[in-house]
């Protein structure tokens, strides 16, 4: 190609990614079809009656054009009665919540609303893949603080709580050109639930340094142990901070892209802006399915069946773990299960391809389940720097937001790891 | 606010955009509701086929989760057989097409893919005003060529052809960080559609300078004269061009936020790669209806049906220049016409507010018609620089993608507009 074709930078890199060579992977097994527990997307619909508002919005002229760049006034106004309890009052869906695609492309809209080139933001280790690029597109720079595993969870099943941050590597971190956080709780992968006291030491570090914090809640109706939202700590807090949430991970409909930010006026302006740049407006009568869902969901008991829901699942698939006598870290929160698979004795011989054999120890067990047990779950080292990837080499990701016979089916196939456990 | 917590640049501005203006007018006009002739959303419904395609969709467990990041596999190849007969050859699914939240997205994913801070973009005024904050999101530097009015415009009714690209103002405009060029057929808002001879030219310099057009054909279904696409001149050309298309454009749902791209596999990759960390991917069960909306269209009719169908609403609502003898640009394409108001004399003391007052004589044409009739335009002055503005400040632009009674109370209110026209 000629050199006047090439790509920017900020594409032009070829490392493939976990998701391809999750994927070629599964597509080259013997064991077809693959059980695929690694991406986090539900394997059932969503609940009728946010069908049904999705179908009826669909016979709404308006609700197939355009809607305004910040969102439909009804699902700002939902968003905002649906979330007061929680926060303790009622947002102002014209200047405090603002719609986007997805909680992806909110969170890209939040960084071009803050970042310049040669801003820092921290991350906690392990992130969600997209931060990455998401901060590097407006020219941030990425300052990494590693969440370490419980010492003993290779041996004994614990709580996802037992992942800490070391809280004197996390005010290392920290200098002048430090402009934001990323927070995520519930966590993914860990199932992680951050707890008040570790929400106030790290709020108390923003607010000292002033940062600006953008909370993932994406995971925010699931949690199976008391959850705190970092903005309802105090309101010198709230003011600092940018909360993320999705339709997708609470409906159950991670294909239709309505996400929102939610956060103080002088804050959510810039958002807002940044996202009528991106996407201009986003999906309109999704918008008006999710708006009728949240208006409907307290009634409907939808909040408390979708933790029972889950709790269910996640109970019901690690049962596996035990009969294997295999530990994983118990999730406070969330559909992943981190399972810690350092018993697992792999083949001293076994082919594994090149790009794979390079990587750390995770990769080779994700490819082994896969073309052995025709399992798929999720490398975790992909969401650490090269440095700190040994931190979760012993361990995979697998999703649980499938349906029953999909998690039986998984479980069966996972007995076959048995003849390769040393206990 | 505290500096640290300040915005970045790129959105920090706080001049009005048009539509705020023109949305803001309308709320404070005494003549409610105002006629809303301005932004380009349709008044009416998607047609039946593809709704019930979109119902039956949201039924389906994995039309509600993630689509594949390139887009789902059933619309590509949708795409690649509706597009053959007018391509004269079948793009490849997996490589040549790629499926954006939308044209906008689309096209900032195309910036994305290929500026690097500094590369010029050469854009032609009128713009669509996205174009700029897209380009000047990756560091784009955008360089301006105007397209000229025809000089009797003001006089007479003449096609939109007349409309014109002074090349040698073109060629002065190539410079070697060149890196792309912007094209718009059928053309928003001037309702041209470029001639095989203009594409050519424009074609051959773009080939002997190395530069990627991304050719916007988001009209591509509404077309009044024979429509070249760029792509289709040459394989050359082709090796250089990216097409933007459009199913909010295509199927009456400005709402749905389903664009594509077309073109060569070594640069759809890198759109393809932007896309991915911009919007991950787009929204599922939209995109399954537009993938049965294109098996289908051919067979209902509907592409035919579209340019009946809108070539009667411009005729309709255009009746009342005549009527008035106000002249304006007979579209070759799309749904905006611009009608040339030199004629009509605002009163001299007309109390015009300051934002308006200081701005281009279009927008005080808006205002007043706004105020004074109850009908919303949009003045075209806002898609020149301030340099160029002046080349349009007679014009508005009115959408006639609206219902039949919107049309006809629209030209019963601009009836009014006899009183200020010197004959």
């Amino acid at each position: 190609m000629s050199a006047k074709l090439k790509p920017a930078a900020r594409v032009a890199g070829n490392r493939q990614d976990v998701w391809t060579i999750i994927n070629e992977a599964a597509a080259a097994s013997p064991n077809q079809p693959i059980i695929n527990m690694g991406q986090g997307f539900f394997g059932y619909n969503p609940p009728q009656f946010i069908l049904n508002a999705a179908k009826q919005a669909l016979d709404r002229v308006e609700c197939n054009q355009y809607s305004p760049t910040r969102g439909r006034p009804r699902l700002r106004k939902a968003l905002s009665e649906a979330y007061a309890p929680l926060w303790g009052r009622k947002l102002d869906p014209e200047t405090e919540i603002t719609i986007t695609t997805g909680a992806n492309e909110g969170m890209l809209s939040a960084f071009m609303a803050f970042i310049e080139p040669g801003d820092e933001v921290i991350v906690f280790e392990p992130f969600f893949d997209q931060y990455i690029s998401n901060i590097e597109m407006p020219g941030g720079k990425i300052v990494y603080v590693p969440m370490h595993p419980p010492k003993e969870g290779g041996v004994k099943t614990l709580s996802a709580a037992e992942w800490t941050i070391d809280f004197n590597e996390l005010e290392a971190a920290i200098t002048p050109r430090t402009k934001m956080i990323v927070l995520n709780t519930p966590h993914n992968p860990v199932g992680k639930v951050y707890s008040k006291q570790e929400l106030q030491k790290i709020a108390n570090l923003c607010l000292k340094n002033e940062i600006i914090i953008l909370s993932d809640e994406v995971y925010d109706r699931l949690f199976y142990v008391p959850f705190t939202r970092i903005a309802t700590l105090s309101p010198e807090v709230e003011k600092i901070t940018i909360t993320v949430g999705s339709a997708g991970k609470n409906f159950y409909a991670t294909g239709w892209r309505v996400g929102w930010l939610m956060g103080p006026a002088n804050l959510i302006q810039y958002v807002a802006a940044a996202h009528t740049r991106i996407c201009y407006s986003s999906v309109s009568p999704l918008q008006e399915a999710c708006a009728i869902g949240f208006e409907q969901a307290e009634a409907e008991g939808f909040w408390d069946s979708c933790i029972q829901d889950m709790q269910g699942r996640m109970a019901r698939f690690n049962e596996v773990w035990h009969e294997l006598g295999v530990p994983y870290s118990e999730p406070e929160g969330g559909y992943f299960v981190m399972v810690n698979l350092s018993k697992v004795e792999l083949p001293a011989d076994y082919p594994f391809p090149p790009h794979v054999a390079e990587r750390p120890r995770d990769f080779k067990l994700a490819w082994f389940l896969i073309q052995e047990l025709g399992v798929a779950a999720i490398p975790p080292s992909e969401f650490y720097t090269e440095a700190n990837a040994h931190i979760v080499e012993d361990y995979l990701r697998f999703a649980v937001c499938k349906p029953d016979d999909v998690l039986e089916t998984a479980k069966e196939r996972l007995r076959g790891l048995k003849k390769y456990i040393k206990q």
